[in-house]
């Protein structure tokens, strides 16, 4: 990955955003920004300098990880600490300007920040500048989102045949998430959902003890974590005797998520793809069914900008990566999702997660 | 679990605190305070009424979960839409206090739902009322706590077996995972840590695919989420030829964590038990390899009050849970740690995680 880039990015924003410097504490961004993947850590940047700050059960790990920035080691608290370092630096009569990550750090550690400045500087929840960043992947993050959507992709094929009447959600989602960690992954990208029959109306009913019954779908929605970068994808397969209304619903959002990705381009809002899956279900009288919102983009995490939603109007540029996943739910019957994830190109949109998704009957 | 005492108590606090109301909104808070273990949710708590809040994805798991409160379905952004909802209901011209969680909401969230208030309320961030709440752990807490810390007993028990040279980290850890999923755990605690070789000596080595070599140790530092409750727990086993060093440093660890447990009981502070493991290793000069603290408190969250760091004077009291967790890291060799939950009881402590722990050599 090509951190100094990343900074030299980062740095570059500051005074286009009144800042003298960022304070970056959100992990995630961290890990973009210097490489750090540990769980406690902040990335100090002004215009010409970097300098991450850590606690001593992190010594080795940032020494090993990160890069483009000058490592400190605090001993004791990490932002009382910090706070006392850039106390000491600040010499002048002026009073510069620090941002914080305002949508990560909380309301009362802002105010003890705040507090222990000692008036030396002013502070400012800062805009998502990473964040925005990170909406435009680059190659490398790309290629490391495909090899996370093939591991995720695999993982489903091989759990399939698993897949049976009388086996338990949770035994499904143990063959998907022991599959995972054989082959590498860090961990899965959120608590795996495996719910059938009326639990596959659930949109996040995740995996119980629950046997899966002939006569229901099942919804599998899962992902993992590989080299950093999350999956996210959802296969629905219909567990007994195939009836026609399970078959027509499935085609139904089906086609409601081909709608969606067909109108996936550069320029495009998120609410017109949002709009394109609703609209075909619409005319089957199912939108009402569909609860949640059609995709969300992904990368280092498994929910990030930008939303697909209902009237949004960001958007669409080459480099992003955004799930479709319509859905349709019949509370106390069952549900069928289908969800894939999607690359914004130049001309449209290139399908990442592979795989067959025609109606399925085991 | 008692849902209603639990809500009572917090109403009976609120006055105490100079607040009308208080929205909870951390996800563990919520569980404590309704039963709700979905990922976005809001409890609107005056004197005399609960009111919770979620959206469209939860209409049903809300309907099941959530006791003790109405529940209220927003169909748009949940903290807008309730700042929008108290607005409506406030027609005095007196300006009633709000309290949000401060050590939770996001410095942002809370400036957008101050805005949203449109002069209305005054807002504050409260004090963490409900973790102080969650300190003590009631009888059916501690009954949960039990279970999950068995059931992680037993997963390590059954891996034994196949922790040996050649095996990979995330291959023991697979193992770990897969029972916990099929035994009905909702999933591990934290991110499984098994640390082989040269990686034991960091404090937070979680499972890579390096395979386990003999000459050196493997630290086993996981846990299940059971029923909302966490376990937490290390174990460390010596593999191939055993050397002198290794059994002494191993003992040393192991009686700093028999020193701190003697220490712990009702009105002791946590940095006397902090001292006291510290001083066994000080005695035989490994302190200064014992770079964390000594352990934390465990129960809906794997971390959470109160902190047993140095220096710290919060009195322990019966009903509280902690880990007892001293470890020596020598860089570039290897390192041991020795973790067990305890619960504080009238006299002392009851050690809640049982097998045993003398010098293992595989």
């Amino acid at each position: 990955m090509d951190f100094l880039t990343r900074q030299r990015r980062l740095q570059a924003a500051l005074s286009g955003n009144r800042l003298d410097a960022l304070l970056v504490t959100h992990l995630p961004n961290l890990q973009y920004l210097c490489g750090f993947t540990g769980s406690a850590g902040a990335l100090w940047i002004t215009p010409d300098s970097c300098v991450f700050f850590s606690d001593s059960r992190y010594t080795e790990q940032a020494s090993e990880e990160v890069q483009g920035a000058r490592v400190v080691i605090q001993r004791k608290a990490l932002l009382p600490s910090i706070a006392g370092w850039v106390v000491r630096k600040q010499r002048g009569a002026k009073r510069p300007v620090i941002g914080l990550e305002g949508e990560h750090i909380s309301w009362a550690a802002s105010q003890r920040f705040a507090k222990a400045l000692a008036g030396k500087y002013k502070l400012r929840a800062a805009p998502p500048l990473v964040e925005q960043a990170r909406l435009i992947k680059d190659k490398d993050e790309i290629e490391a989102i495909r090899r996370s959507v093939e591991l995720g992709a695999s993982l489903f094929d091989d759990a399939l045949p698993h897949l049976r009447p009388g086996v338990s959600e949770v035994e499904v989602a143990s063959i998907l998430e022991s599959g995972a960690r054989r082959a590498g992954a860090e961990g899965m990208s959120f608590e795996t959902i495996v719910a059938s029959g009326a639990r596959s109306a659930l949109p996040h009913g995740r995996a119980t003890e629950a046997c899966i019954a002939s006569g229901g779908f099942v919804v599998c929605d899962f992902g993992v974590i590989l080299h950093g970068y999350c999956s996210d994808r959802t296969r629905t397969v219909w567990v007994g005797p195939v009836t026609a209304e399970a078959r027509q619903v499935y085609q139904a959002v089906l086609e409601a998520q081909a709608a969606a990705m067909a109108e996936v381009g550069p320029g495009v809002s998120v609410g017109a793809v949002d709009r394109a899956a609703r609209n075909v279900l619409k005319k089957q009288g199912l939108d009402k069914h569909f609860t949640h919102s059609t995709g969300h983009g992904v990368g280092l995490e498994v929910h990030e900008a930008p939303r697909v939603a209902a009237g949004l109007k960001d958007r669409l540029e080459p480099g992003m990566v955004i799930t479709i996943e319509p859905g349709v739910y019949l509370t106390g019957q069952w549900g069928v999702r289908i969800e894939d994830m999607v690359l914004v190109t130049e001309k449209g949109c290139e399908v990442l997660s592979p795989g067959i998704k025609d109606f399925t009957a085991i």
